[in-house]
């Protein structure tokens, strides 16, 4: 068990519904509907009910069961509707949906010197930072996603705002060896972490972690120091590792090893390690990946647009190496919505092996949820509708005309269903959106808000 | 210009709209939002407005200069939004949607000899092929397809629906070599294409076609049989070709020639001919696809899901052939959603070149519009926002999330806005689908009747 897990309190013991003869009384109740567990067992009920008293699930039966031994004073109707763990994503950088559509269409370095690094050096401020995320969670919200993974700068602003949404967040403060908004040095950078990591250790939603970028824009002295910090304080570590060719041939010329070998190398991987992209390893970095018992988030859009590669993914899971599944930020992807990111999962690797049969339906929604919550050090808390978890949730729509017929409702959510079909967002018990409206942001204030940060930005790249 | 256009009367002549000193009365105007042309010089204007008559586009200028010169007793307002061409799928089998996520992540053979050849036995009649097309046409029209290019059985049931529910299509009867359930042999499917063709030659909005199926399904000589039969009425052929390397395989083996070059040796391929898909392609057959006028038809998410292979468009783009994009049908895709298509194709292709800059969105925007329309023969009627052109097009609403900031709008459709985005669509001149309620089907009716003819589906391939 992870050592950062020690910090949040786990769920109550399962309770044997149906041998309770009193009526318990608990603070909500989903039912009807079918509901996918991913738990172990893979269980799917055809028509299923939850009991969830204040953060944590306590019950999974079918909808007479559940009325028989509970009550509530909030019952939500699912019926016709799919009941679904939320989804876990991997690896963003939140407050970058400020940029999104920015110089689309470019080389990557071209990118970034025209566009995201003038506007970084003229925006990135701790007010912007947290107009950007907000933007970002309430699309989280909108399309599904439960908990996340981050990494940027001002990450204390970025958690505030994750706490104030509701949401589930593993957040980084990012650290480089250039100057960078919130810190001069990489010291600074060091410093800053830490203070953020006393102010959120313990925090029910927020769990903080240290994020050195890259090995391609730190040096060694600092990716030791990064996880010299993050194994002080027990949490965890969020990397950049082997996305692009590019990172591979300054890993091979400057350290004459792969970048997996070279992290290795600096004792720096371990299973506190959530490493994003993992696009070009061999055989033997999947190994190294796999006895240090480091998670990798696969995030095939980002590595589609931007031309990076296709990670192995197929590869990492004959390995039983923990495998999610990310967005990346909005500005390269262009969007959070993790069910694109699941098809894209599965079309990738069934044309990359030229299988069809690679990365089923299945296979993918558990690395969106229960790998996912995996990966983040989570799994004893949620990735997955199991008595004892907390109650981090979906309800999906089954009405648009997309979603007729349903055959297979593990191959739907997978295949068919987008972001705009979650009806209600539910994280550790607590309702985020329910039928389309956002309960815990103004969602028009929101918007508002950060269509005026963009003129900004716009003024930032010279933009008209 | 191909022979089926002569039966279309075109537009009026350009009107200059800032000479005429009298006001004009219109049928419709649509004002303000972001105007996106896809015209020849990829216009876009800030602010924009269009003036309809009947079917036609007679003016494109500002908001000012059409309340200026045109007057009508219907005008949407479009501000803040975003207005463009209609999406054209060049290849779907629309009643299809009622087998979509039957049989997910098989083998393609599997996959159809267990679920699609029995689902399609048992039950393929004219009245589920209506009740599927109903589906599926409801699905483009809510997604932003405004034209489409059909392959199936009984198509004179899929012109009907097509027809009442106002969309455009070209639409080919299908014909094999093994019984189907509209004919017993190809002679009789080549009858009914016939009748079919004579039934609906100078339609306004459906185009009547042949469509052999393959070269693997069909001999030579009924392959010889179609092309003679689109020839004498001057109707467009539809096809697969060059989709799977089994394709490949077989036509090395029993014709010693690629796909390609086998139908071209049977004089099948012409400009009246659109091949869907394309993937497996030499140079040379390349040469000969530009060389007879062939246009193309990519299909990435089914050629993903399948694991068929990447087509070369960046070189079919090189080589300027006419290339479009299609979804396939629903049962491989899983939807018929083009915006998903338009954003796969450009993914794929900077994946498949390891160039970022490859397929950029303007490029990826006109293949699924003015050259998609191309490809149909129907380039002089519609795939772009043009004087003279029929009034086929979409206002996409920018208020969603995702869609906030807005810096590059062609950027934004192609790589964040969904179907989901699209608020009205219009065809020909008139509005199928208005702030989403669409208005030439009853859509919770077509949605009944779907969900209800899905029984007959799962009992043919034994589902609970």
């Amino acid at each position: 068990m992870l050592a950062w897990l020690g910090a949040i309190q786990l769920g109550s013991a399962p309770v044997a519904s149906t041998q309770t003869p009193a009526v318990r009384q608990v603070s909500l109740i989903v039912t009807g509907g079918t509901v996918i567990t991913v738990d172990p067992a893979r269980r799917v009920l055809t028509s299923g009910a939850l009991a969830i008293d204040g953060t944590d699930i306590v019950a999974i039966d079918t909808p007479e069961a559940i009325a028989r031994a509970y009550r509530s004073p909030q019952t939500i109707d699912a019926t016709g509707a799919i009941v679904m763990p939320g989804l876990i994503n991997t690896h963003t950088h939140a407050p970058m949906v400020m940029y999104r559509g920015l110089g689309s269409d470019l080389a990557l370095m071209d990118w970034l010197q025209k566009y995201i690094f003038p506007a970084e050096a003229k925006t990135v401020t701790p007010a912007f930072v947290r107009t950007g995320t907000r933007l970002a969670v309430l699309e989280m919200i909108q399309s599904g996603t439960t908990a996340y993974a981050d990494m940027y700068y001002f990450e204390e602003e970025i958690a505030a705002v994750t706490r104030e949404a509701g949401l589930r967040g593993v957040l980084g403060q990012t650290i480089l060896k250039f100057p960078v908004p919130d810190a001069k040095t990489p010291q600074d950078g060091l410093a800053r972490t830490e203070a953020f990591i006393k102010q959120f250790k313990g925090d029910p939603l927020v769990v903080p972690a240290v994020a050195p970028h890259s090995l391609y824009t730190l040096e060694a002295d600092t990716l030791q120091a990064c996880a010299a910090l993050a194994r002080k304080h027990g949490v965890p570590i969020l990397i950049h590792l082997a996305e692009t060719r590019d990172e591979v041939g300054i890993a091979r010329e400057q350290h004459r090893m792969s970048p997996t070998m070279y992290l290795d190398s600096l004792k720096l991987l371990g299973p506190d390690v959530l490493a994003a992209h993992g696009v070009h390893v061999s055989s033997e970095d999947i190994d190294v990946i796999k006895q240090r018992g480091v998670a990798i988030s696969h995030n095939p859009e980002s590595n589609m647009k931007l031309a990076s590669g296709v990670a192995p993914v197929v590869k990492y899971l004959a390995a039983n190496v923990t495998i999610g599944i990310g967005t990346d930020g909005a500005a390269s992807n262009d969007d959070l919505d993790m069910f694109e990111a699941m098809r894209q999962t599965a079309f990738l690797q069934k044309l990359s092996t030229n299988d069809p049969k690679a990365t089923p339906a299945p296979v993918v929604l558990e690395m969106a949820t229960r790998l996912g919550a995996r990966a983040l050090g989570l799994e004893k808390i949620t990735g997955s509708l199991e008595v004892g978890k907390r109650a981090d949730l979906l309800i999906v729509g089954t009405d648009a005309s997309r979603q007729i017929p349903l055959y297979d409702p593990v191959a739907q959510i997978v295949y068919v269903t987008r972001g705009d079909d979650v009806k209600t967002t539910i994280v550790n018990g607590n309702v985020l959106m329910r039928d389309r409206k956002v309960l815990t942001l103004d969602e028009a204030k929101v918007k508002a808000e950060a269509r005026a940060a963009s003129a900004q930005v716009r003024a930032a790249v010279g933009l008209p």
